[in-house]
């Protein structure tokens, strides 16, 4: 086996990898979360006198702005300037709960993993914070990249058995 | 049941609830999230040869700084000058993978929860990104409010039944 | 007249104002702003099959948003924890238009008149930014202080002469 | 009319263009803005007496600063690492008043209006904050684009009677 | 000696320190620092043809702006909204190059050394970041802290044998 | 001499210089600085008994961190998505103390100087802090470039008698 942990030199020491000779490719990544909630606060956010529209609409924000961020938030990601990050969410009525979807794409040396990853969790925790009022147990579950594409590693397609 | 969607008005529209009338009051925050991985990973993360200080370290500082961002990454969220941020980690053999527990204090007119929680999802993605080149299926779970104090809500433990 | 540039010293050098012996009060402001289109944009962005939730709901997120960070972009500024920012819009058909106002409120030893004024700035922006696909030329105007209260020189209502 | 609202899918749900296919080009903009204020203030402002560089220069900083973090203020703006931003002042006895002017390039796959307004936007509420101690019922008006180049739409320049 | 890491925990793990029990104190601190340059590029700094006040006032924006940054800046430094932050420079002749002086003060539970020391740094950089066109060898030298006062330690003053 | 303030126009106003023209190039740079401390804070800081680990990886990743952030701290600076940034540490018997060295590359149309000076600037800040409470009287010296590759100006090497 010869993958490594890019981010830890020989010695051990935390790094940031140098994709200055890389190539540039288009690349995307794909990630989705879960956000659990009791009966109760799911029916009201289904229910038709609630405005969805809001509370997705203000997560779906969140989670743009922070994939644009991931180069300040996680500290040995690069920064790269996103060319597109979308967020979808699908109500889970046997969760019951919200699934939420964002994909990344960008030309550039290095993957858009992070920026899915980190705008399907900030915009997990703007519906939370936006549902705690009714509801402090709300959970975030199942954080996970589904798919990438581009760059040496080239297609990945998450295997639901692999871990 | 009076519980409302606080962040939302009358007529359905985000907002931020208005807390300039509010009094300040000590308050505590614990949340806690996991970062499962496949064996292999996991060995080689707690194996000696392995300086699992830095990815840690990075973890927590990565929390930490997060958790002062929260006025910036959660649109409703009120900015708070935290006094506390604290990060834990406990590797579990039978996940296997990583618990993550965050703590914030303040004393202010409004919760940390925002901040326990974010400062757990984003030592959670920092530890995804420096273990991903071994295992991009790593998946975060469970990111959850343990306990809050101070405020008028009181005093509240998460009931593991309640969700 | 015995008013200053309290941002200049007495060598007009540019300088913080040191409020550190100032008493903490409760104020707020509130302060409007326009963004004046054509007639065509402005019936696409009131028609019935456009979201317009959308478009209003993301300018006052960015709103919001930005009175939070109006110490690191005013650069003499005081860092406000603000806690409270609400964001309104008007259509206006004569202009035709879109009118914005902001309110802000903290208990500090500085007035909010800037993070409400940020926030129409940037909210004028972001309708801006999402209507200049159709036309360019979208203008914003009128960004004025309508009122305030608290602090030494207390309450304050906009004479719309005096300018 | 085949223009549409880019920022809104067809589901008229706020999102991002995906630029990722687009063609690197040369772009620029121009925006200009105006800063009203008082006789008395103006005429303070002009004196010989008043050190107007510390004023402009703070108000440029503060714009140029701006137009770097459009990506973090805008939400579905794309983030540009600018090559370039200028900022003029004129003051104009007539208004009276400040006119403000900024220049944006870069070689990217869209386009820089939003940094030449955003840093307009920015200056003038600098402006503002600076000179406010002496007025506070200063206004900012005229916010617009004047030009833009590069890109599918090509060259762009004010009509002043289209709006 | 009973002086500890008040950044490293009992396990020696980077922690920041909980300061929520503390009483709210009036706190000030003075940094300094020098910038030293050849003798042909200090000529024209502070030569009549050249317009130092726009140097100067772009390095002591930038050190006000980074002051009020200080905790997403040092990773275990409490977010404080300062209260006031003035920078100077005076040119030494002997040198040859540029002394800063940075001062800070806050009502809070800690103290600002970092916001001055910070403050300093980031005015030395602009200035380095102005003249390196001339000269790339410009150095930055002497950064430390001058005087702080406040809190449990009190009022300290350096002692330019201590170190 | 033909060398110019590159950041101040013919009128000595502060601008960012316009490198949309430019040429992309492979670019590096490498600077160095030094915390100097009393003989027991340097004995604590290299006892076995004590973590350096996280003394030292927390200040690298606030140092990677702030190189990643330049464009948002130097005002004149192009906001550069830089592709590594490494910092290592050596201790320093004969100071005491210990040596920062920050390297950062791009392939960009600017070169990253700002990004290796700023990463050991806010290093050394981070080592300051979080010996504070042992010594506040730690300074900070000898912050300057010893190398930069790529972009028309080409090879240089810090001479140290130049200076």
């Amino acid at each position: 086996m010869n993958k490594e942990f890019t981010h830890l030199d020989e010695k051990g020491r935390a790094q940031m990898v140098d994709v200055s000779e890389k190539k540039v490719s288009k690349r995307t990544a794909i990630a989705s979360g879960k956000v659990k909630m009791g009966k109760n606060t799911f029916r009201r956010l289904v229910d038709n006198n609630i405005p969805k529209g809001d509370v997705f609409n203000t997560a779906r924000i969140a989670g743009i702005l922070a994939a644009k961020k991931v180069g300040g938030l996680i500290p040995l990601c690069h920064p790269l300037p996103v060319e597109y990050v979308g967020i979808d969410f699908k109500l889970l009525e046997e969760l019951p709960g919200v699934e939420i979807t964002a994909t990344a794409s960008i030309s550039a040396k290095t993957g858009v993993e992070m920026e899915a990853m980190t705008a399907v969790s900030i915009a997990a925790l703007t519906i939370y914070d936006m549902c705690k009022g009714l509801e402090k147990g709300i959970e975030i579950l199942e954080i996970k990249l589904l798919e990438k594409t581009g760059g040496k590693s080239g297609h990945w397609i998450r295997d639901e058995i692999e871990t």
